[in-house]
Formats: C-alpha cells, structure tokens, sequence
C-alpha cells in the first residue's frame, strides 16, 4: 500500500508537472500508470538500484507492448556521451517510437542522462523521475535540467527537458548510505538558506536535521516537500520571466543550484567522495566570500549539521579551483559570475569577484 | 558589396529571428556582427566549403578574443554522435563559455550537426544559420530542427533550438554541384505543393524552375524568398498552436517536411545519392498514394522538373521502405502516420494506411 504524504506542483503553463512525496510511490499502479501512459516505455537506472527497485516498478508499469530496460553501471564516470550513445543503440534496436516514454530510476546521475536522452530521442519524448537518493529528490529531479559531463567539465552538454512527473520515493532512502543522505541534507540546508521564509532555517537550526539523518520519515517528507517547493517556485518564476532558460546567456540571474558546488564536485570526486556534499561545500563556500565583503550570519551552524564545510576544506585545491571555475559555465564572456549569500534569503548575484578574493576565502576553506 | 535582396522573419516571440537571403551575405562583417554578438565564435564548416568561404566570414566577423574553426569531414555519413563528441572536444579545450555563438557554414548537414551542437553545449547557446546549398537555403536552415543520425535512422537524435539569423547568401549556389541545385529545386516544388496559394505552383509551372536550375539570381532568389516564407508560417503556427515542438507525440499535426523522404534518403544514401532528391521524391510518393484514394491533378508535371521521380523509382525497394518507415519518426504507437497531399495545397494527415496500400504505391514509383 502507498502512501502519498505531499505532493507539489511545478507551475510551468502546459509543461507543469507533478511531484510526489510519500512512500511505497513506485510500486503504486494507479499513480505510475497516470503519467506512463503509452504503450512503449525505456526504464533506465543504474547496477545498484535496479536490483532493488526496478521489479517493482515494471509489476507497477503493468503489461505494455514494449518494456527496455537499461541498467547502467553506477558513478559519476559514466554520465558519458558515450552511455548516452549505448542507451540510444538499445532504444533504437528495440524500435521505439516518438511516443514511448523513459523512465529514471536512480539518482541525479541517473536521472540527468536518462532525462538528456529523453530530451534528444526524436527531438524530445516523455521521461517521468523516480529519484531514489535524498539529493536527487530535493534538487536534481525537479526542474529539467538534464546533462552529461565532458572530461574538461561537468554538465557541459546537455539540454532543458521538464520530466512528466516526480515520483519521491521514501522508502528508497532506507538503502541509501549515509554519505548520500548527507549530501542530501546539505542541498536541503542550501535551499534553507536560499529561500526567503526565515521559517525554512529555524526548521533546520531546530533538531530536525538530526531527526532527518537517523532517517525518520516524518522530518524525511517535510524536508523533501520544503526544498522541491523552493525550487519548484524558483523554476517557475525563471520561466516565467522568459528568455533564461532558453537563451541562457541572455542576462544575470539568480540560478541557486549547484553554481559553486560543480567545481568542488569535480576535485571531490577524484578524491572518491560523493560529490553532493560539494553542492553544500559551495553553499558555505559562497557565504565565507560574501562575507568578507559584508557581514556573517549563522548559516555556519546550519551548515555543520551535514559536515559539508570540512569535506570541502579537505578536497580543495587552490590551482584545481581557479582551474574550473575559468571552465565552469558561471564564467560569460570571461567573467566570472558567482551568486553569493549576503544574508538569509538574500541571493545576490556578482560579477567582479577576482581571482585574489578567490584565493582567499578559498584558503580559509 | 553585399546586396540585400530579401528580408523575411520568423516570428516566435522572443525566439523570432530574420532570414536575409542575397549576394555576398556571408562576407558583410555589418550584417555578420549583428546575429554573433559575442566575444566567442565556433565557426562549423567541412572540407568542401570552408576552403571556398570560411576565410571570407572570418574576415566578416572582424577581432574576437576567440575564433574557433572545426572542418567536418563532408558527408551524412558524419552526421552522428561521434562527431558530435568532437566538436564539443575543440570547443571545451578552447574553453569557450555560454556567452559563445555558433556559426553554421554549409548544407544541411553541417548547419544540423552545428545547430544540434549548440542545443547542446551548456544546454543550449547562440547559433546563425549560412547555408551553402539550395537546399538548405529553403529549407533546413530554417525551422530549429537539428539531430544528427544514428545507424539504424536518420535525424533520431537531436533537439529544437532556432538560429539566431540565417544568411542565405546566393553567391554560395555558384559552386554548388548540378544534383545539389536539383535537389533544392525538389524542396521548393514540395513547399508549392504544400502550400496554400496557388501561385505558388504557376510560378513552378511556368518557365522559373528553368531559369532557376540555369542558376539565374533573381528567380533563385524568389524561389528562395517564397519557400522560407512558406516554412516561416508553418514552423510560427506550429509553435504558436503549442505542444508539437515541444511535444511532439502530443496530437496529429500537418508537418510538411522531409517526413516521406526520410526514409527513401536513407536507401538512396546506400546508393551514394545525395539525400535531397528523396525528399523531392517523397513529395511524389506521398501524392501517388492520396491519389490511388481520391483524385489526382498536375503536381507530377512540376515535380519532373527536378527529376525526382526517377531517382526514387532507382532507389526504392520494397523491403527497405517498410523496414525504414516502421523505424521512422512517423510511427506512433505502432501505427503508420503519413501526411498526404489531397490536392496542391491541401495536405492531409492520415493514420490508417496499410502495408498492402504503401506497397502498392511503392510499385509505381
């Protein structure tokens, strides 16, 4: 039996979607059946989770004329052009059509080429999220952006492709190590602190982010709902306000995902370690700079809870930072673009950081 | 001195942008600086047209802080992932950022590959449309249609991402192989077909394919001028009547392109034919099967202008046909859907055709 506990919805005119909280969501006919609607279906996921999950879901796909499934090998390192080229071999070896629609079960590595190869396959098909790490369900599987890495740099090639629906599945954090849970606090934490409602930080200061890392369902939920709303609302609003998502180069703007944390991740992941805690590492990183130019707050204490601060201090590298960050995608025509915390809440964006002011809040690290 | 003969535009509201067709285009550093405003270009040739222009439009585009030449090998057999991952291995090497443009100097394949390339590169950056060719002067630069093939379909990977401008520049055609013009001039004929004013077709019945495949300028420029026109209001009520692009399994639609060709090109590329001739030769096809069903009229007597008939009766075989079209795009869902010209200027979307009609059909070719 599955239990629906929140669901939110991503405003996005005709390409608004769904996301679901609760547990036992995969394996629920009724709720998958409603957004996998055609007769044809490409579930990918990776080695790891597929023999956990991926009979449930097929039992809850149901009888269809044409079922591939993809299983991955599971990392970071295979988020690959060439994957993407083997998933597309499979689909067309097995004949699907413009209408068949594929299916990410996994975490944000699954979930981003499985959403790249829905958005490339005949110019673009159906693709429904089953995000199944803690990262993923709060940040990767809401908001369409898809990618695979580059070796000279991570989610350089990818496209905007908003899924039908997301399905968060409680129950999948129960097998989820928790390195991963951590890393998923620490995106959690960094919508707290991007978010405008003072509330979302009291809720993180306040013992709930303990209650969270021993996996307790209730804070679980809560904490999903809140940062799938944060982002839901931001996603809409950059929509909205036309051109960004689209023409990305067109003007500054607040994109409060993983800016600072991708060239973190890079370093970190050389190092062996997961590379969300990075995401949190970038959203104390940022602070400290702004910081240096303003005033302190006590985000710092929010943020030990996930121990994002000491992962990155142990991962950073002066050279490698300054290296990636002149190939991240925040750099335009040049310069580099950084959106930094002035407060809680307060977002800002800035564009005349140089690489001395780098360096140093880099060091202190 | 350029020479600016005809200005159209297509108007997709914030993504609307002008096609300007005319002489000595590509070398008017004006008109050229307009559409790649950056500090960065990726400028994508191959090896039959960039030495004839690309220096010419590298002169255009004036001082940059960054110029980046790749040259293609020339050919649809390189239209695919694998030279995809190239491209995108130059452009990160150089560390071009999202503030880049990409420039497309060539046919069809090279502005598909190219354009498909900046859908792709940060999730999408700026591109301008040169074509080279007739045919891609009317038509595939215009519309945002990009892919690149996969071995088992043409054009099965890909995205919708519209130029910035294309520059459709006459002189270009000068170079251009008689079975290249022929193959434009099928395209046009296809866009009168489809169109729904008739002087369209008495412009094509009267002496202008002639003067058009002597390579006169002014009757090019026309021939030009009305099939962008004619694929400007498609591709804008397209997208103003919502879903397709973005979805496209989302409900049956004209789409007067390459839909019957594309699999005919596939046989004839086997047969080292250029691709165009099978698009002209699936304007006939499409024709032949309405007519077994309703009534004819005089639609064959334009298309033998450009010969396509007969290279289509050359290339096709049976059990090709029917094996690449149940690959096709046009499937949904298991079921065949073609689009069929009832009369000039009356297509029809049709989804109950049967193997034993197409065959019959296919037998006359």
């Amino acid at each position: 039996m599955s239990l629906l506990m929140h669901t939110l919805r991503v405003e996005l005119g005709e390409r608004s979607y769904p996301v679901y909280i609760g547990r036992d969501l995969l394996a629920d006919p009724a709720l998958v059946s409603r957004h996998v609607s055609g007769a044809q279906v490409v579930l990918i996921s990776n080695e790891t989770v597929a023999p956990l999950y991926a009979d449930r879901v097929r039992a809850a796909l149901g009888e269809r004329q044409l079922v591939t499934e993809i299983v991955l090998p599971d990392g970071e390192q295979y988020k690959t052009l060439a994957t993407l080229a083997e998933i597309f071999d499979r689909v067309m070896a097995d004949r699907h059509s413009r209408g068949t629609t594929f299916v990410a079960l996994g975490g944000g590595v699954v979930g981003d080429i499985a959403g790249f190869a829905a958005a490339c396959f005949q110019r673009g098909v159906d693709f429904v999220q089953i995000p199944t790490t803690l990262l993923a369900q709060v940040d990767s599987s809401v908001g369409g952006k898809t990618a695979v890495n580059h070796p000279l740099g991570k989610n350089m090639i990818g496209a905007f492709h908003q899924p039908r629906a997301v399905l968060a599945d409680l129950n999948t954090l129960h097998t989820l190590p928790a390195r991963e849970l951590s890393a998923g606090l620490a995106e959690v934490i960094k919508y707290g602190l991007i978010a405008r409602r003072r509330a979302s930080t009291r809720w993180l200061e306040a013992d709930h982010a303990h209650r969270c890392w021993r996996a307790k369902r209730r804070p679980l939920a809560e904490a999903i709902e809140r940062s799938c709303a944060i982002k839901a609302r931001i996603v809409a609003a950059d929509e909205r306000e036309g051109g960004l998502r689209a023409h990305p180069q067109s003007r500054p703007h607040l994109r409060p995902r993983h800016r600072d944390g991708t060239g973190l991740r890079r370093v970190a992941a050389r190092r062996g370690r997961g590379g969300g805690n990075d995401a949190g590492a970038g959203a104390v990183r940022a602070p400290r700079l702004y910081r240096r130019r303003r005033s302190g707050g006590r985000r710092r204490a929010a943020a030990r809870h996930a121990s994002a601060r000491r992962a990155a201090a142990r991962a950073m590298r002066r050279e490698h930072f300054i290296d990636l960050m002149g190939r991240d995608k925040k750099v335009v025509d040049g310069r580099l673009r950084l959106v930094l915390l002035a407060a809680i809440g307060e977002a800002r964006i800035v564009d005349d950081v140089d690489e001395k002011e780098l360096l140093g809040s880099s060091r202190q690290g």
